[in-house]
């Protein structure tokens, strides 16, 4: 029984050691009974040519299993190493089809012709060309060709012995998919029901008609709603004039929602690309700059609003010192409400409010939120503060920045979903900054006419 | 061939239409095809009164599958109305183990023993009991006790009998697992495999001994690790001895994952509950207070450092201007940095570098960001500003801060997994808050050293 295998620093010195003794068998007993995916982690420890040694001295299906597993640009530094021939026998061969097309998808135009004249298996480089014909974020590219189905006219024991013979070339069977004399889905049929039946049964009698299937150009967020609603473990794709065209499995559609969530996290955290720690620093950079960028004309912009107040603040300097609350405050609303439609959104759980009922009770949350901190600072202000003009403005201005925040934070991602722009935007720098620069406008603008009351009087 | 179901207002209207009439046909109709997370979708939004009235016209198999699909609070409501015979008969019997266990889960102590008391079956009896044993948030909490399971000493033939036999009893087959006379779990054997054998081949001849367990007591975030990474989609659990207790399966991991990735982001958007725009006006206002009451509090704190320095503003007014600049870019970088380790923490991503290489490299990026927009601010002031004085302030002010919240950014979420508390909690309010009041601190505190120097001249 193979346990989990933790990466530690002091295997990969050991590795790393091994490799530069050039000393064959040792690295071999290191790498030789671990796992794929375990081997692909591994990698990123290692430079590139301290990689291609352990790989080079891995069999060929262990190999082609660890290329899968390694990030996508790790793979393409790989691959750009190695001859077509080597790609198309040592890897694509023993892949699933969808792995392959994927491993293709990512070579140059010239690299897959290479690769693809080197496959001798005539149905295989169909398939491949087939399925790179696919975009990559919709069911088509998703899918595998390997499934394993049956004609709805067969018998049980007809059905076995065709089993026997696709089984070889599908490595894990879900279930088996019936189709008709034209190759359209019908429905499916379970291995155990198959077990369980008679061997002169006829399919049609024992299969099961109620299957979901998607449509090779559903796109990929879609797959991921519909297998995770029904806990699919797999799912059928079929064309337009629904024939089976291949499967979908959830280890695929796992990466899919992984990479949703991961897209939403990163745009309320203000980071433009997908970067992990171990990027270089000039990704990482990269990734950071254009929120910032954002922040920063923000920033010069509320500093305008705040220029057109400098008399009021020459006047009562103690107006500043509510500035930076005011505005995290309207930010604070703002993400919260946004972030809340958001994920009710990609949730796709059911909301049968109109919009007009969803901004009344985000109303109803803003009164109560904007009364609440209002009054907060109210009290705060009365007792520390000598200031009425001071407290009354604080305390008007807080309770208006927040109900206009979780309107506007409610409504813009409803707006931008009507209108097919991901809503996640909302959560992200533009708003937020809008959001500042307006409880800023607010505040100062309140406070210049209670000035103006107060100086009236 | 069933196609995808989707929920419109128009459909719901009809269907309140057919039970406010009493039409149970009707009814019944309108629903019979449905699957039955489209049922419990559906459920959402009717009264609990109507989706009683619904849910008594289903088959029971039905009926159990849609109380599965049901969030886990509208199902305890159901549950209160049914007596605990029915829940076991209708319910209980039908479902796998773990789904069963989680509905007993969530019942009173006494509700719980009626149930129990009412499954006539013992060994689902115990099985069930057993399960209860296991904190939810444990493998022994995910898995269910339905697997096929074959003894490596039997032959093929024996091995084909037994499947049959087994079969009937789990929904889905995805690994036969091979066990030693003392239930221990020594590998699998796919059913390809069986198939595709001779009928007196030994199981211990042909089985895969290379399976990845886990541990009853494994934490649900690692087996959702665990899976994802070995592309899993069952997974057996096993107890502290090596006997097989069950299996977990995918969906189940999938909930995991996605719950996960839920709790980081609403920590970061600020969130203390998982809310659902459809939650009540009460429970959404209460999963936002705790954010908005520390950002009062920091706001509040913000005031008194501004207030400290309200001779400088008085006498330079436009230093109040660049407040919300300072105080937002060093929010957003702090976010930046440590949402990115979070995630990176999460992906379980390896790096293998120290935290003194990551602080080194984290240095590199916020000096590239601190000269990048220091300089550009700069060059705004220079423009458009007359004061030397605050052009000085606040470049050097948006430098160190940068700097600073990037090292911050950093270094607090590793210090936080290090001490085992939710690396998340640095994107949270808190540190955010901090962030900004250092950020004031040090532009104010720049500002008054600089008037000292430009006074002194």
């Amino acid at each position: 029984m193979a346990a989990q295998f933790e990466l530690t620093r002091e295997f990969i010195e050991q590795l790393k050691d091994a490799v530069r003794n050039n000393d064959e068998v040792l690295t071999y007993n290191l790498v030789k009974d671990l796992h794929a995916a375990d081997i692909a982690e591994l990698y990123t420890g290692l430079t590139i040519e301290e990689a291609k040694y352990v790989y080079l001295l891995l069999e060929s299906e262990k190999a082609a299993d660890v290329l899968i597993e390694l990030e996508e640009d790790e793979r393409e530094k790989f691959l750009n190493v190695l001859p077509g021939e080597v790609i198309a026998k040592q890897f694509i061969d023993k892949m699933d089809s969808d792995d392959a097309a994927d491993i293709l998808g990512g070579l140059s135009e010239e690299k897959k012709e290479e690769v693809l004249q080197n496959i001798h298996d005539l149905d295989q480089a169909v398939d491949l060309v087939d399925l790179l014909n696919y975009p990559e974020d919709t069911a088509g590219g998703l899918m595998a060709k390997e499934l394993i189905k049956v004609n709805e006219n067969w018998d049980v024991e007809t059905c076995i012995h065709e089993l026997r013979k696709q089984a070889a070339e599908v490595d894990e069977v879900y279930y088996v998919y019936v189709v008709d004399d034209k190759d359209k889905l019908k429905g499916t049929v379970s291995l155990k029901r198959i077990m369980l039946a008679r061997s002169n049964a006829k399919i049609s009698n024992i299969y099961d008609p109620d299957v979901i299937s998607v449509n090779t150009n559903t796109n990929d967020e879609e797959v991921a709603a519909v297998m995770e609603k029904y806990d699919l473990v797999a799912l059928p794709v079929v064309d337009s004039i629904g024939r089976l065209m291949g499967r979908i499995t959830i280890d695929d559609v796992v990466d899919v929602i992984k990479e949703e969530a991961e897209k939403d996290y990163q745009m309320i955290a203000g980071i433009t690309e997908d970067v992990e720690p171990s990027d270089n620093v000039f990704v990482l950079t990269r990734a950071r700059i254009p929120w910032l960028l954002i922040g920063l004309v923000g920033g010069i912009l509320g500093a305008h609003v705040i220029g057109m107040y400098e008399s009021e603040i020459k006047i009562d300097p103690k107006l500043a010192m509510f500035l930076p609350l005011i505005a995290a405050m309207g930010g604070n609303v703002g993400v919260q409400s946004s972030s809340i439609v958001v994920q009710g959104l990609a949730n796709k759980s059911i909301d049968l409010d109109s919009t007009w009922r969803k901004l009344l009770k985000e109303l109803s949350i803003g009164l109560i939120n904007a009364a609440t901190f209002s009054s907060l600072i109210l009290l705060y202000n009365v007792i520390f503060t000598q200031s009425v003009h001071l407290t009354l403005t604080v305390s008007i201005a807080l309770f208006t920045v927040i109900l206009i925040a979780s309107l506007l934070g409610t409504f813009i991602p409803l707006l931008l979903n009507k209108l097919r722009i991901d809503p996640a935007v909302a959560t992200g720098p533009f708003i937020t900054t809008m959001n500042d620069i307006l409880g800023l406008s607010i505040y100062l603008g309140i406070g210049r006419i209670l000035y103006g009351v107060f100086h009236g009087l």
